[in-house]
């Protein structure tokens, strides 16, 4: 991509604030992890993976300027940032991991020095950076496989280069195969309440030279019976041994009207998005949003005062609606429980 | 209702600006059929009935001045207002209805003197909004005895008083059902792009006292699936002779949700929607709304410079999803050709 989505810039985070995407482009810096915090819950960064990331330099963040001369002061600061990083968004596992792997790297390196800890966790911040660009490219080697020449493909809110740091997971599989000359068209719902779709995604493949048309979610259905989707292409939030998928709300519902016109439904995503702790997608938290977010989300009241709102910020779409996972260790299909199982370790 | 959507006052006719609710309750005037036509174009005046409504006192607007001293020249008058007219929204069928109905009314009341014959126009536009009050409450009656005690009924876009002159048509069931001391509860799709369910059936609710909260069209999914949904009840703006249902876009996507989800779907709206005329919904023009709707409804703009939008304003619902239709003559069950045929002259 032409742009960085969040990078260690000199003892401080720099990201784009995509809460101003796509009216202004801005890249801004975290000095502190209560900023950090502040920018994965408001969404300036947000995306699975570009979250764990955020996670991981917010941990480092978090023990750069530590004064701690011992390994047990050292580790119990490193955990109260990481503890404090991880109360920002309850859904999305990589955030757990990306933390997880901060604490488990400095346990496995109790015996260096503090400075030398300090630069080993930032080295492990970079490594989940280029893993992560890693994860991206082979998530599209993998996914363009399932497009056909002229294949119109729905996504639902952005798995692009914005919810990662690189390329993306459901964008990429389209990045990809736009790269390898397949002829393709991606029309993209606008994703309320944030717009993700409407502000990132059509951004994203316009910038790529990818033919990209908005829809508002609940035209989804029509533009499907008129015959024009192919296939629904969405990234996850975090995916139980079943398969069954969190992702951004409105994706279930999206899922069912693909079923009901015979499209196949592929879920994008790294094997660090599932979760085998979780039996069945039941286990999922489900946060809930702000009603202004629904009530005021454009700058304009849009609702009687007091109006009682309820907004999911994510909805679990079962394994039984999902054709096939695509992860950078490859697709896997349906029985689940087998095939992602295989991707264990 | 407190207020009146539409009505003849004076010489004019005065309307609600339903664009500028919630937050802003005015009425405005039209002097001219431009100005009505520029209503009905721009939504101030929305929803089958209320277009219906607009059309007919529009046609009395067009020829109250006329000075015309032959039948002939004054019918042609009306014929060129209610042609004009016809031209503001292509797929509310109860316009064409309206204003067909005006002619022929011109047309049986030839012999009488042109400003008498003016007076019975008037009065025929007259006896058409008090046909829509009863309608309304005949659809809230028969509607009431499809809900349960402590049924919570989602809708989709505004079928309330303010798209009749009254009580509207799926909110006329709400209201009946409240008045009669039933307790229901509703959820509201907000209805993109124009939100006339956050603007419109919210407050038309809260204003009732009827428990109501609001939900982006994408979330209508995960409610169901939580179990929170005992019916779902839409208006239409056309019916095909089989059932089929035009209504504002999304409403076919909820109409596979509730199926899915083992949901009564129900449509409520008068008979004049009715256009025996129409095999099946295949026929019925769908009409494509402007992409600043979509990209920047709501003084902000939220998506890319040129992005390409895709945005048909309505959907076509098949008979096979719609459990029962409400009508003012009684509920229809499938098969509709029967049922729906006996409604019928």
């Amino acid at each position: 991509m032409a742009f960085s989505t969040i990078e260690w810039a000199d003892g401080r985070i720099r990201m784009i604030d995509q809460t101003l995407l796509p009216t202004e482009f801005k890249q801004i810096y975290c000095d502190d992890i209560a900023s950090v915090w502040e920018a994965i819950k408001s969404l300036r960064v947000r995306g699975a993976p570009a979250i764990g990331i955020a996670g991981a330099l917010g941990a480092v963040l978090g023990i750069w300027d530590s004064t701690a001369t011992t390994y047990d002061a050292f580790a119990g600061e490193l955990k109260s940032a990481t503890d404090y990083l991880a109360t920002s968004r309850p859904t999305a596992v990589n955030l757990f991991w990306a933390l997880d792997r901060m604490n488990r790297t400095a346990a496995e390196n109790a015996r260096l020095e503090i400075p030398a800890l300090k630069a080993r966790l930032l080295a492990e911040a970079q490594e989940i950076i280029e893993e992560d660009k890693a994860m991206c490219r082979a998530i599209g080697q993998h996914g363009m496989a399932l497009l056909d020449e002229n294949d119109t493909i729905l996504t639902h809110c952005n798995a692009g280069g914005l919810a990662t740091s690189d390329y993306g997971t459901a964008l990429a599989v389209m990045f990809s195969a736009h790269e390898a000359g397949k002829n393709i068209r991606v029309f993209a719902d606008e994703t309320r309440p944030l717009l993700q779709g409407a502000r990132l995604t059509t951004w994203e493949l316009m910038q790529a030279g990818i033919d990209v048309t908005l829809i508002c979610d609940n035209m989804a259905a029509q533009v499907m019976k008129e015959g024009k989707i192919q296939c629904v292409i969405v990234g996850a939030d975090r995916i139980a041994a079943n398969g069954d998928t969190a992702n951004k709300i409105g994706t279930y519902n999206v899922a069912i009207l693909a079923e009901a016109h015979g499209i196949p439904f592929y879920v994008a995503a790294p094997t660090s998005t599932l979760d085998f702790a979780l039996k069945t997608g039941d286990e999922i938290p489900i946060e809930q949003r702000a009603a202004a977010e629904v009530t005021e989300g454009f700058g304009k009241v849009t609702a009687p005062e007091g109006v009682k709102v309820y907004s999911p910020a994510f909805d679990v779409t079962p394994a039984a609606l999902v054709s096939a996972i695509i992860t950078e260790k490859g697709v896997a299909r349906p029985p689940y429980t087998e095939s992602l199982g295989a991707f264990r370790g």
